[in-house]
C-alpha cells in the first residue's frame, strides 16, 4: 500500500510530530510513504519524494519546528475540474491508496473537496488536524495548540517581571495571533500572576470601555493580553498610518492602541507583537501536546487502513487532571470551514474566568517557577 | 558588616543570579545584607529592607528574569551634591559598609560617582556588570549577553525554519535590540544555518547597499538579523510617519526596511521585533552565563572585604573550548561611560566571518537540533 502526507497552512511547533506519526504507523504497517512538497501546491507540479526516514530523523522531526516539508496557502476549488484531474493523475502515478492532510479549517475545505471530487479512485482522504488557533470544530483542542500556549504562557510571565521592574505607570500590550478566536490569548488565565486585562475576538470590544478598564485598575505597570483580531469597532479606520511612501498600511491593534493609551491616559506604553515566534516555539513543545501531534497521525493511518475516507482524526478529552484523551474519526464536512470560539459562558468583559483553566492547565503543562521579593 | 545591594537599568535573565551570589557569599562572611528597592531612586526614597532569602529562594532567584528588587534608570550629575548628601544620609541610616550595584555603562557611572563624592564615608562601592548589550569595556563580556543571544540564536533558528516553510519569495527582517553596538545580532553567526545578512550598527550601512545584497542573494525566503541600532544614514528622517492622532513616530528599522523592500523589490517582506522578550528570556538562561553572573556577584563581596572600592569586576577569559574564565576588578573610572564594539575584524559588510564563533559559542551554550529534509 502507498501513502502520501502533506502539510498545509500555517506551520506549528509540532506539525512534524504528526508527520513522524504518520510515517512510522505508515511503515509499520507496511505502507511505502511519498511527501509532497508545498502540499497540494506540490503535487500539481509533482514535487513528491519517497520519504525514507531513520530512528534518528523520526526522534528528530517530532522535536523540530516548521513544516518539513514545506508549506502552501492553496484553495481549490469546486469549479476547477481541471485542478481535480491533475491531482487524480499525480496520485495515479505513484499508486496512492491514502493521502494525509495535516493542516486546520482550510486544509479540511481540501479534504473535503478531494474525497467529493475523487471519490471514485477510492483513494481514502484524511485530515490531520493542526492549528495554534485552536479554532477546529467537534475536537477538543487542535494539535499544535497546546505548544504555542506554553510559548505564550512562558513569555507572558517573563514579560510581566519585566514590566514590573520598574517604579512607572506603564501600560504593556501583549499582542497575540488569533484573528478570529482567542484561544491563545485566553490561555494566559492560567498564570498564577496573569495579565490584568484579557481581550479577545469573542467579547464586545470598544477603546472607551478598553481605557476605562485601565483607569479602573489603578495600578502601575499593567499588562493587557489582547488578540490580534479584537474588534476595534467604530476606532477602526483610525488604525492606518501612512507610510514612508505615502501608502496607507495598518499598524497592529496593539501598536495602535498603546498610542491611543498614551494619548488618552498620558502614561508610559508599549506594544509588544509576539508575531511568527508563537507558531515555531518548539523549544517550548508541551509534552501532551507532541504526544497528541503523533498520535492523531498514527490514529489517521488506521483510520484508513480500515477503510474510512473524508474523515478529520480528532482528540476527546477523558479528564482534565491527571489529563486523558482518545481519538476518534468525523466526518470531515463538519469540521471544514467551520470556526469554533472560545466559550462564551469563560469571557467576561475584559478576563477570563477561573473555570477556563481546566480546559487550558493540562494541554500547556509545566511552567517554569520563578520568584518574587515578598 | 553590613552591605546592601541594587540593580539598575534594563533586566536580564541573570540580573537576579548576580543579587543571589552577592546574597549567599555576603551571608557566608556574616555580612547583613539589605536591599534597596528601584536602585538608587529607591534608596532616595528609603525604600530599604533587610534580605532574608531560604535556599529555596537563592535557587529560584537565579532562575528567575528581571530585577528582584526592582530597577531604575537614574542619572546622578556631578553638580547634585545634595542628593550625594541624602545618598550619604541613607547608607548612614543602614550603617551600610559595602554597595554593589548591578547595571550595565549608566550604572557604572553611578558607581563611579558615588566612589569619588562619598570617599569619605569609607563605603566600598563596587559595580557588577550586567547587560545583554555586551558593550562593558575591559570585560571579555557581560553576564546577561549569553542568555539573550541564546534567546535570540534559538528563536532565530526557528525563524528560519518557519520562514523556509513556503515556496515563495519572502524576507523576513528580524530587528533586534542594540542602540550602539552589534554584539547580539553578531551572535546569530554560531547557527548552522545562520541569517542570509546579518547588519550590525558597526557596519557601514546604506539603503542601496542592502537592496543589492539582497538582489544579489538571488534566493527565496532570505531572513536578516538587523540590529535596531543600524545607522541608516540618508534615509533616516523617511522613517518618521503619522500616528493615528497625527503625532509624528518613528517606526522601528525592521518595519521600516520591509517597507522599502517590498516596495523596490515586489517581494513578500515581513518584519520581526524581538522587543523585550530579548532580555527577559530566563527560560532560555545559558549555563556559562548563570554561573559566571553569580560568580561575579561572589567576587564583588570579597573585593570588598579586601577593601577595594571603585571597582567593576570583570571575566577574563581563559580558553574557548572548553570554555573557561576567571575573574578580576578593573577601576570603574575604565568602563563607566565608555562602549565596547564588536571588532572591525570580524565584520564584513552584510555577515559576520567565522572566527567570531570563537568568542560567542561558548557563552550561548547549547542549541536544540532540528531535522531539514534532504
Amino acid at each position: 500500500m502507498n501513502i502520501m502526507v502533506g502539510q498545509s497552512g500555517g506551520p506549528t511547533a509540532v506539525i512534524n510530530a504528526s508527520l513522524a506519526g504518520i510515517y512510522r504507523k505508515g511503515k509499520e504497517r507496511g505502507c511505502k510513504v511519498f511527501g509532497t512538497l508545498n502540499g497540494i501546491e506540490g503535487l500539481l507540479e509533482d514535487t513528491v519524494k519517497p520519504l525514507e526516514f531513520s530512528d534518528r530523523d523520526v526522534e528528530l522531526l517530532i522535536k523540530t519546528p516548521s513544516a518539513a516539508l514545506g508549506s502552501c496557502r492553496f484553495k481549490l476549488l469546486d469549479s476547477s475540474e481541471e485542478k481535480f484531474q491533475s491531482l487524480k493523475q499525480a496520485f495515479k502515478k505513484y499508486e496512492i491508496d491514502a493521502f494525509f492532510y495535516i493542516g486546520g479549517n482550510d486544509s479540511m475545505e481540501t479534504v473535503e473537496k478531494l474525497s467529493r471530487h475523487l471519490a471514485d479512485t477510492g483513494i481514502k482522504f484524511i485530515g490531520v488536524p493542526k492549528t495554534i488557533d485552536n479554532d477546529l470544530d467537534v475536537t477538543d483542542h487542535c494539535p499544535g495548540f497546546g505548544s504555542a500556549a506554553k510559548y505564550l504562557c512562558t513569555t507572558m510571565q517573563e514579560l510581566i517581571l519585566d514590566c514590573n521592574a520598574y517604579a512607572l505607570h506603564s501600560v504593556t500590550i501583549v499582542e497575540i495571533m488569533g484573528r478570529d478566536t482567542g484561544w491563545l490569548t485566553a490561555s494566559t488565565c492560567i498564570l498564577e500572576n496573569p495579565p490584568d486585562l484579557i481581550y479577545t475576538p469573542e467579547m464586545d470590544f470598544s477603546v472607551e470601555n478598553f481605557l476605562e478598564d485601565i483607569k479602573y485598575l489603578g495600578k502601575r505597570n499593567i499588562v493587557i493580553a489582547m488578540s490580534e483580531g479584537i474588534n476595534l469597532g467604530y476606532g477602526y479606520r483610525d488604525r492606518s498610518y501612512k507610510d514612508a511612501f505615502g501608502h496607507l498600511q495598518n499598524a497592529g491593534v496593539g501598536k495602535y492602541l498603546a498610542e491611543i493609551t498614551n494619548k488618552e491616559l498620558g502614561c508610559k506604553t508599549r506594544a509588544v507583537e509576539l508575531n511568527i515566534v508563537q507558531r515555531c516555539c518548539a523549544h517550548l513543545q508541551s509534552t501532551f501536546d507532541v504526544r497528541e501531534a503523533v498520535q492523531v497521525g498514527e490514529y489517521a493511518v488506521d483510520a484508513a487502513l480500515k477503510g474510512e475516507t473524508g474523515i478529520m482524526t480528532a482528540i476527546k478529552r477523558l479528564s482534565d487532571f491527571p489529563y486523558s484523551s482518545e481519538y476518534f474519526t468525523v466526518p470531515v464536512n463538519q469540521v471544514a470551514g467551520k470556526v469554533k470560539y472560545v466559550p462564551k459562558k469563560w469571557l467576561t468583559s475584559n478576563s477570563i474566568l477561573p473555570e477556563a483553566k481546566y480546559y487550558f492547565s493540562p494541554l500547556v503543562g509545566s511552567l517554569p517557577e520563578y520568584f518574587t521579593l515578598k
